[in-house]
């Protein structure tokens, strides 16, 4: 999963079908630190993430199956919104919160 | 799901079975500001964008089904033509209306 | 699907089952102007391809799919040989055909 | 699959369904020698890897299926802890044993 | 598919379940002229290819069916050992033996 942060959202009025009602998000991939890395892309969010939250974003055919019997055509979901991580920085361990 | 930006046609006479009269674009990827990134890739459209268009392109094994019952081989299309964004520029928020 | 050129072919007699016959292909990836850009790869090709001309590619499970009641161990397959794009080049547009 | 070393971990407390009590692990890429390289991501753990620990990751569609009749929404698992690689190294080979 | 160079093998002893017996190899990509290139990866090989093979590698959710009645977490396979190449070298052709 890639770690991101939601910096925005994206509106289309005309889209493929079954994508009605679905909230789409712009993300800046970040790395463990938080520095953003690369470019945006769009997720869809289905548990109630917003701007500013760092989020694990799930890409590629997996996340098409976010309803089972009902598989959609996107390629980037919204798994999970980060409460906190722990990395090494270095020689030293970090504790932080990212979205306290 | 990418963002990208219309910016031409093209045309393929000999092709795999399943291609017939499908509209393939050509795509330059942009950034969430509308900046051009990375190199362009070329998305099946069946919602009617055209050449200046801004739109979120679905890559990979996703793609596929645009038709359920039928599979393609494809590994790109539009699934939206973008009619706005929102995203914070720095600590500055902003609103564009990319497709008008 | 990529843009590219065919630049090659690869030849391997011992391979994985189910690739007997396929003809391989090696691809240097181009942009919308037809520029090299990133590195080379290998697709199979069922449409006739040959050295010099300008294809689109589809990649990733997609491809797997070329026979659908028989699915086979492949990433990128040649979809269409290209007659001609039109691209809008700054603010000039243009027109070429690319395998004349 | 990729080559990596578990750095840390990531809690989320409001995430998709299906993804409860599943362990994720903060993963800095490297190469065959170690080397960290490009941008880090999280993967699924359940065999049982911590900090340190040189791994193999699956990524894309392949890893929804580490539970067959019960895929899940991610991109990335853990598929192995390695013992040691034998890698040559310019015209040396070298042995080494990474997790001792 | 991509071209790669095998460099080495891995060992892994604590695994996700279905690998046992499976052997990993460590590739080096290369471009068309077998120049290195990005970063090494770990692929499966079940078709004999040892150090030093120029190979074929099928990458993404494809290579998951090697056993197409036993899909198993892998990401990347082996499927062919490169006899011989032919490839443009900008105005002039070159054919060469890759693993005599």
């Amino acid at each position: 999963m890639r770690l991101g942060r939601v910096i925005g959202n994206v509106w289309a009025t005309r889209k493929e079908e079954g994508l009605q009602g679905l909230k789409l998000l712009i993300i800046q991939p970040v790395d463990a630190y938080g520095k953003a890395v690369r470019t945006h892309f769009v997720a869809a969010d289905r548990i109630g993430a917003g701007k500013g939250d760092h989020v694990l974003v799930t890409s590629g055919g997996s996340s098409r199956f976010i309803d089972k019997d009902n598989p959609i055509l996107i390629d980037a979901v919204i798994i999970g919104i980060i409460d906190s991580t722990e990395v090494e920085r270095g020689e030293i361990d970090g504790t932080s919160n990212w979205n306290d």
